[in-house]
C-alpha cells in the first residue's frame, strides 16, 4: 500500500463527512456519540470484527457513549486506501446505531 | 459515592500492580498487551459487559494489540471502591487472556 496522492486524498475525503485532518500525521479522525454505553460498545464491535476480517484496524478512544476514531496506516506511513474503506465502513455502522 | 480516603487508596492500590496515578487527576490508569487485536477486542468486550452490569464504565484506548485504561469515578470526581473493583475484574480478564 502507497499513501494516497493529495488530489485522490481530498477527492476521496470530500465523500467521508465530518472526518478531518490529525495534527502533525497523515491519518484522518473523528467522534461518533451514541446514545449510552451500550450502543457505542455495538458500535465499536462491528467495527472490530470488520477492521478484523480487512486485516486494518483503528485507533480508538472510548469514553461511555463517546468513540473519538484515528484511521492511518501504519505500514505506508500515511492515509491509504484501506483507511478511506474502513471510515466508509464505520460510517454505515455508526448509522445503523443511530450515531448523533 | 465519595472518592478514598489517601490511606484506603494507598491500601487498596498495594493490591493492584501495575497501576499507576494519572497526572492532574484523581484517576488510575495501566497499559495491557496481548497477542493481536483480536486478543485485545476480546478482553474489552469482557470488560465492557462487566462495566454495563456495574454501570462503571473505563476511559480507554486501543491501537492493534494494545489496550490503556483510566479509570475514575465521574460522579465523584475521583478514585473509588467502584474503581477498584473494575480494576480488579480487568486484571482477572487480561489474565485470562494471557496478557504480556
Amino acid at each position: 500500500m502507497t499513501p494516497l496522492s493529495p488530489q485522490a486524498r481530498a477527492t476521496l475525503l470530500a465523500e467521508l463527512p465530518g472526518w478531518t485532518d490529525v495534527d502533525n500525521r497523515d491519518a484522518i479522525q473523528k467522534r461518533f456519540t451514541f446514545a449510552d454505553f451500550n450502543a457505542a460498545f455495538a458500535f465499536m464491535t462491528r467495527v472490530a470484527i470488520q477492521a478484523e476480517k480487512a486485516d486494518h484496524h483503528p485507533e480508538w478512544f472510548n469514553v461511555y457513549n463517546r468513540v473519538d476514531i484515528t484511521l492511518s496506516t501504519h505500514d505506508a506511513n500515511g492515509l491509504t486506501q484501506r483507511d478511506i474503506d474502513l471510515a466508509h465502513f464505520i460510517e454505515r455502522a455508526a448509522a445503523s446505531l443511530r450515531a448523533e
